[in-house]
């Protein structure tokens, strides 16, 4: 068993270092969505949060009408607090028309990961057809980034995971966008009526990270939008975690969207949570 | 001759008056893009140069970047010399991530067209699949659109002209598009390779209005982009002006990109040659 996590290890290792392109991990690959302590103060107190909670990466986010942050304010503010953005998420509407300027601004931090959090509602597909026709929309800005190192995402909530002829429409979105790289939200899955796991199988290949982030039971918790802190909910990480090392995801990254009593003390006990479970599943 | 034309009028004035949607013109459905009188001064300078035209109509603009004029000014603006708008050009961010603000706005100016003026180079797509996976896209926005009463169109320059199996990808997108309106840019399309009148009778149903505009011939005006003073240039109006009444457009918008010596010179020349050329062909 333990020359079986070691080889895994070994894989993940090897995976990691043969894609130039990613953002490596020193230590283990979890981050934080900064979302999680949008409500600490400043961004410098926020990411003071981060830090706290003894995390090392951290993935920001801009969603349309949010000012840009200076780039070199946003370079000061992560060396102060040794962090490293190990993804962005970016209004889609940035990379559509905004495209040249937010490569330029990504690089300047050594971000290559430019994740779309969501579409906006007016824009989100209700078949198979058109979940395809959005995957391959995507596609046409992942060739684009390509030959400059960089990559586009796409993460989920729930009506990502209503199914047409059989598979959610993230898969048939991930099925036209072999260079897009996805997203699960384990939460969001799990309330949208998927399995983590079993979707995590069926997306073997194109999912980069998750979002560890619990579910509590149904119509519990309303005042956290049905979370739950990292292993009091739901999920079961036991079949979760062993999931994600299998199908290749690379990045581990925490959020709560309405941390109770503060992000800070729901950062540290779920970063607490994950920490020895990860290192059980890449043989750490 | 004469009947046959009154005809073709009454039937013209049949399909406007069943789209309870669209702007009705009163007079000759002829307007103006405002982007040719964009270096006149202020916008109400702008709309001035529109007015001494002696256009009643006006197609505004704001590409990815442009603040937005206030609603209150626009509109007093608009009163002031007379206009109404017969669309808007809009970057595609803005529908996609901003599109309750879009209607509302639009819906204050009494405007139901919102015209894509270009895609980003970043998402071009370069493939028939591609072309009509945009238009499938464009078409969530058209039917998230429709109860609103509002339509979502696209306008091209000379690389939705290249073909792809026999059709350009303008065509592709159509097809994949059925509620989105088209504008068909007759200068960009003779610069791109294509037959104006033939591609309007190709894309019949799908094109609600043409920018009037000439094209030099090859090599020449190459401080105007090529185009030319409407008349003077290749573009073969006793063509056009006829497949253009054919294929269902309803609406004549001049432009000119550069035009020499200034706005209001061309935009009068311009609507002095298509008036009595507009109203032999629609019979009046």
């Amino acid at each position: 068993m333990k020359i079986h996590f070691a080889i895994a290890a070994a894989l993940l290792t090897a995976c990691f270092a043969s894609s130039a392109l990613a953002q490596e991990p020193e230590g283990l690959p979890i981050s934080a969505q900064l979302y999680t302590a949008r409500n600490a103060g400043t961004l410098d107190q926020q990411l003071a949060v981060i830090e706290q909670a003894g995390i090392k990466y951290v993935e920001t986010f801009r969603f349309f009408g949010m000012p840009e942050v200076p780039v070199e304010e946003m370079k000061a503010s992560l060396a102060k607090h040794h962090l490293k953005l190990s993804g962005t998420h970016i209004a889609f509407s940035e990379l559509a028309d905004n495209l040249p300027h937010i490569v330029e601004y990504n690089k300047a931090l050594g971000n290559t990961r430019l994740i779309v959090p969501a579409l906006s509602a007016g824009m989100v597909p209700n078949d198979k057809a058109s979940w395809q026709a959005m995957g391959r929309v995507f596609q046409i800005i992942a060739t684009t980034l390509k030959p400059q190192g960089m990559k586009i995402g796409f993460h989920n909530h729930t009506v990502e995971m209503e199914m047409f002829d059989g598979k959610t429409g993230f898969e048939w979105f991930a099925e036209s966008a072999p260079d897009v790289i996805l997203t699960v939200d384990l939460a969001w899955a799990s309330q949208g009526g998927q399995d983590p796991a079993a979707l995590l199988k069926r997306l073997k290949g194109h999912v980069w990270n998750v979002h560890v982030k619990d579910s509590a039971p149904m119509g519990m918790n309303k005042d956290q939008r049905g979370l739950a802190n990292l292993g009091e909910g739901v999920l079961k990480w036991d079949q979760i975690l062993p999931a994600a090392r299998e199908t290749g995801v690379q990045w581990f990254t925490l959020e709560h969207d309405v941390p109770k009593p503060d992000a800070l003390t729901v950062l540290k006990s779920a970063n607490a949570y994950l920490i020895p479970r990860l290192q059980k599943v890449l043989g750490l």
